[in-house]
Parts: C-alpha cells; structure tokens; sequence
C-alpha cells in the first residue's frame, strides 16, 4: 500500500489566504448587500502597462505565424530577459552578476516554495517573525520543521527571529546557529526594512556561519530610502553565500502574468558543489520555463517607456500607502511601514488579537485586511493593510476606519 | 554550515535534452554551413490555432484595462477552464469527474515532477521502461529510487517494466509490488500504447495491491483506435487509485505557453486522508496559478472553432508520423509507434547503439533524433523520432536517412 508525506499532516489549517478568502466568502453569503472593500491580500489593482500590454500583442501574433512561432523556452529563460535583467537590476547597481546566473520562473513564489528542495534535511531554518508563511510551510512540508505547538504556534526546529515595535523591526542575529536563513526585505508583512549597512551585517554573519541566506526581494521596486539596498549583491561577500529572489508581481502588476527570477551565483557553493548546477538540474527536470508570451512582457517592463509607466504605477500605491499611514496615524493607531513597501502594519487596538481586529473590521467597515499572527507568533497583535488598491477603494476604506 | 540535498549527486549525467542540446551545438560549431533538421525533442513547429492567438489577444487587452484587469488566478484554476475540461474531456466520455477535482497547472512536466511529493519516501515506483526521464529523476532527486548502477543504467529500488519488440510494448505486471505506478499511455518515447481492457487490468492491479497510478496522458489527443481509452477514470474504479495528468502541449501546441492539468479524484485516499485535499495544499503553498491570459488560449482549445482547427493540427502531424513510419519500413528499417501517438521508435540498424545512431544520424544526415536509452535500459538498440516537425523538414529528414 502507499504512504503518504506525512509531513503534511502536521501543517496546522490551510493556507493564510485561503482561510480569509472563506471567511470573507461566508461573510458575503450573510450579507449579500454590503460593499466589501479588500485590501488584504498583497494583489495589485492597477492594468498592465500599456508598454507591456503592446509587447504581449506582439508575442501572441508572433505565435500564430510559423515563421516566428516559439515552442519550448529554454529551461532557464531567453537571453533577451536574462540581459535585460542583469543589465538593469545588476549592472546599473553595480552588481558583478551575469545573465547566466538567472533563472527565469513562473513567479517568486514557486521559487521561495521550491528553493529548499536543494538544500539537506536537516538544516536548520530561520526565518523573521513575521514573515510571508510559504518559507515555513514548503519547509513544513520537506520534514524540517520539527514538531508544531499549537500553543506558541512555534515549530520546534525553526529559528525565529521576532521583528516587533521594540526591536524596530530589525532582525536580530539568533543564539542558535541557522543553516539557512530566509530574508524577506523590504518585509512583507510589516512594510519595514533595513539599511544597506545592516543587511551586510547579515552578509558577514552568512559568511563567518557557513549559513545560506534566501533573499526576497519581491518589494525591491518600492524601496524610497536611499541607505537601503536593492538587491543583495550590493553587499561585499554576498555571491558565496546568498540567493536572491525577485518577482515582477509587484513592480509591474504581473500577478496574474506570473513572472519572476532566482540569482544562484556561481561562487555559491557547499564544498566542492555548486548551487548553480544543482538550481539549473532542478529547473531542467521539474520545470519548462515561462511562457514566451510572458518573457516578452517581462522584457518590456525594462524599456524606457515600460520603465516609466511602472515608475508611476508604484508611485501610484506609495500614494495610497502614504494616505492609510497618515489617515491612520490621525485616527489615533500605531502604524509602520509605507515608506518602503506597499503594506501598512498596524497595532491592533484595544488588545485585540490579529483575528479579533479582523473580524471586527470585516463586520463593521466591511473592511478585508490580513491578521498579522497569520505571518508568525509576533505578527500577534498586529494587522496588514496593503496600498494595492485603487485610489478610491483605498480612501474609502480609510474613512470606514475612521468613523469605527 | 549548510548541506546540500545529496541526493542531486547521484544523478548521472545531465537531463537528456540537455545532453542532446549541446551535442547539437557543438556540431554546429564543428560544421557552421551545415542544415540540421530537428526531429529529437518532441516539440511542436505549428504555430498555434487562430481561435487560440484571438482568445489571447482578448485576454491581454482585459488585462490592460483596470475594470478587467485580472490579478492572482485562484489557486487551482478559473472555472472557466475547469467546466470546459470537465464537459469535453470527461463527461463527453462517460467520466464522472467534477471540475474541482481539476488542478490547473504551468503544464505536465511541472506536474509529473511535482505529483511524488505527497507521497512518502518509502514508495517503491515502477516505471515503463523506456519512457519520459522526469518521472524517475523528480523520484531520484526525493530520494526514493536507491542505488545507481552505471553498468545497467538502474537504480536499486526502482521497479522497471520492460517494454520492448518482444511483448509488443506493453508493460507486464511486475515481480516485486510496486507502491506508485507511472504510466504514460500513449507511451513517450514508444509510440505504442494498450487497449482500454489492458488499462482495466492495471486500474484492478493497483486497486488490489494498493498503488497509485500516475497516469500521464500527454498524448492523448493522437489516439486514432478505437479500442483505446482516452482518459484511465473510463476504467471502472480508477478514481480509487489513479491520478492522471494532461498537457495542452501536444494537442494544442502549447509547448511554449505552459498549461497542463492534474486530475486528483476525491476519492483517492490512503486511509483517511485524502490526496485531493494534499494537492490543494501543495499547489495553495508552492504555485501561483496559470496565467490568466494562458488559462483563455487553454479555454479555447474547446470552442467548436478550436476543436476543429485543432483536429487539423493534430491531423497534420499524424501524416508526418505516418510518412516517417512507411518511409522508414520501405528503406528497411523495424519500425513501431505512430498509430496512436506523435513519435516513430526504430530498432537501430547494424547493432548499433542508440548513441552511436545518434551520432551517425547527426554526422551523415544531419537529422537529431533522440537515442533510446536516454528514456531507460531497455531502450537501448532503439531510437526516437517525432513527427512534430513540418512536413517539408519531415520529408528533407526522410530522404536524407533513406539516402544512408
């Protein structure tokens, strides 16, 4: 008879969206009237850019022609878009990476899911507390998590390194020594992140510790700040011990394109073997590249008028960003983040718990934002608000809040 | 310090294609004036149907619009998609599956390496022998198949099941018992595939013995008998033992916009879990969604004006397959496969080795085909060719090989 993964068994509920995804669905059901507006989970609501709505026309005629029809991409993308991503994310930054060290996906999710299936069992993780849950779940799901407490909502084997109001939301290295140390900056969910001097830090300890550090960089494009690094490898060291994650999800609305890359440098390596063989083996045999349609769009996010569109679609939700902050701010609420990132995190008032805050505003605002205890034990009294709406949506959000 | 999953390096050599790619390149660096014709990787040259490119077009202009743009795709797939799968792909054959047992993924390699994670680490597989190399390097990779032995090209604890000229290519029920079963009907690299009465011996075989099957059905479209069935769950209790997954590749010519799906019935269970409930958690965690734009191509597919243009393509390559066949018996050679399926499977001539044809093709011909070990041992003396080219490579192919 066949087994099961029992690792599955011990992940606790489902997946954080897909629970407030049918809470609200109920909540719908029961109130069939009420205008519902979402700003919890991280979707964009803005159009495509015009710029890369005209290169997937393009693409899709190219595919009705023979002549110019495309079958199977190359397993770790065209060069077109690995050149244009080296040359702008890397080159312009300083950055020593080169095409052949980027591996195009179908998102950065798949990828910070995927990532750790290179890596042994017995690994250590740490991750910041709180944090995008898909590092621990896909490391729940590979058995090296430990044993889960209900109570604490802890896993025995992760090493969690809380980010809260008092530490300024700026990880703190951990007594135990993590092999593999996830990064999410700037931070989903708080919206916080930290300065380029502190993120070497990280990259010296990386160094010293023979730990790997998977660097998230989904939010990069919103970063405003200008001590705060861009990608990793602006950072000295930082090609022998990490990994970077990037995602178009977020700069350029490509949440339904699905888009993204991995950085695997080549001076990446556990003794003699490198991440880099090991990334492109694993991308050869589980994975057939992203749509051609897509590498198109991607390419052109990086064209001058692509790259002034985003440039005003970001600015768009740091618009939005910036009034939830201040509304909230006045409305007398603890509020963080918006500065760099597209979230706003909140303290939850009155001691309410995460849940508490959102069920009393689904009901009394008609208001969907995300419970910070979803993202770790220290998100526990605190709420994520995210800037992805549309102008209007947002404000009338925030006068609903306010009136509460 | 981190480790490394070390299961990586026991893989031998790289992934077949690859291998073949840079051989391929290397010749033509050898040989610049040369005009090589493709007949290797089974991908498709037709460009895709004009009811498919208009559907895109209409998708893209949504997403360029806020009132129709489109973000996260929900998890599993639109029910767009999953209704018209259901309607045309099951209920049209008396298959009583319902759309939410369809997993809409980035195609059938992603799923046909994803699908051994929920399974525990202790499962024995049996494979065909040859078939498509993903199932047994995604088992590799996890840890599952043992010991490589270089000298036979097994490992340990994989179960093979011989498919070769002597039992006319079609599996036997092995020695040892087997805990998941990959089959692949009609067979990838073979060409030949089992009536729909032999399939019911397997679904009894693994309902008794309690496997999984993992039932790959790429090539379904290319079925032409009618005593072959279309989909396993048209066998009487395949939804208690058998996944089965599906590509929009190779009936469409999707190879280069990535969509597929995974049926996972709910009534599969092991012991009181169920696998539909651990694949929704898996795609919830570690996938995004298929594009939006890419889920409308995949509709369309199943719009009468698809449908018939679709017949045509498929239509198309199955002359091809019948040209290469007759071609290749006038000129003498032992030839099987294309009847029910895109690709020719030849005995190479004068005792040669898949490889050693390889090359002799490559070097006289100028024609790439793909050498039948690289799908297992027991195709070893055979070799691939497919019939996706166009017709006008197809028959340049041809003749060059019957001038050998």
């Amino acid at each position: 008879m066949f087994q099961i993964n029992e690792n599955y068994q011990k992940l606790p509920g489902s997946y954080l969206f897909s629970t407030i995804a049918k809470k609200v669905a109920a909540f719908t059901e029961a109130n069939p009237g009420k205008d519902i507006i979402r700003l919890g989970i991280g979707d964009v609501t803005q159009p495509l850019a015009p710029a890369v709505i005209e290169a997937m026309h393009k693409a899709v005629d190219e595919m009705g022609k023979a002549e110019t029809f495309h079958g199977y991409a190359p397993d770790l993308g065209y060069d077109f878009l690995r050149d244009a991503i080296v040359e702008n994310d890397y080159k312009s930054r300083g950055c020593d990476i080169s095409a052949d060290e980027i591996f195009v996906s179908d998102g950065a999710k798949s990828d910070s899911a995927n990532i750790q299936e290179i890596f042994g069992p017995k690994n250590r993780i740490a991750v910041c507390d709180p944090v995008y849950p898909v590092y621990v779940d896909s490391n729940v799901m590979s058995g090296r998590t430990g044993v889960y407490d209900a109570r604490s909502e802890t896993w025995s084997d992760v090493i969690y390194m809380p980010c809260t109001m008092e530490n300024g939301f700026v990880p703190e290295f951990p007594k135990e020594t993590p092999d593999m140390i996830y990064l999410c900056l700037p931070n989903n969910p708080t919206g916080t992140t930290i300065t380029k001097a502190q993120l070497q830090e990280w990259v010296d300890y990386a160094n010293k510790s023979g730990a790997v550090i998977i660097y998230d960089g989904a939010y990069e494009a919103y970063i405003s700040e200008s001590d705060v690094a861009h990608s990793i490898y602006e950072c000295e060291g930082a090609k022998t011990c990490a990994i970077e994650l990037k995602s178009f999800s977020k700069n350029a609305g490509f949440t339904g394109v699905r888009l993204g890359y991995a950085v695997v440098p080549k001076d990446l390596k556990c003794g003699d073997v490198s991440l880099h063989g090991m990334w492109t083996r694993r991308h050869g045999t589980k994975f057939n590249g992203a749509p051609y349609i897509v590498q198109r769009a991607g390419e052109a996010t990086y064209s001058p008028q692509g790259k002034a569109q985003l440039k005003e679609q970001v600015a768009y939700y740091m618009k939005n960003a910036s009034m939830i902050k201040s509304g909230l701010q006045e409305a007398g609420y603890t509020v963080f983040g918006g500065v760099n990132a597209p979230y706003i995190w909140l303290k939850t008032p009155d001691k309410m718990t995460s849940w508490e805050f959102f069920d009393y505003l689904l009901h009394n605002a008609n208001v969907v934002g995300t419970p910070g205890s979803g993202f770790g034990p220290s998100g526990e009294g605190y709420f994520r608000l995210t800037a992805f709406g549309s102008y209007e949506n947002t404000l009338g959000a925030l006068e609903r809040i306010r009136k509460l």
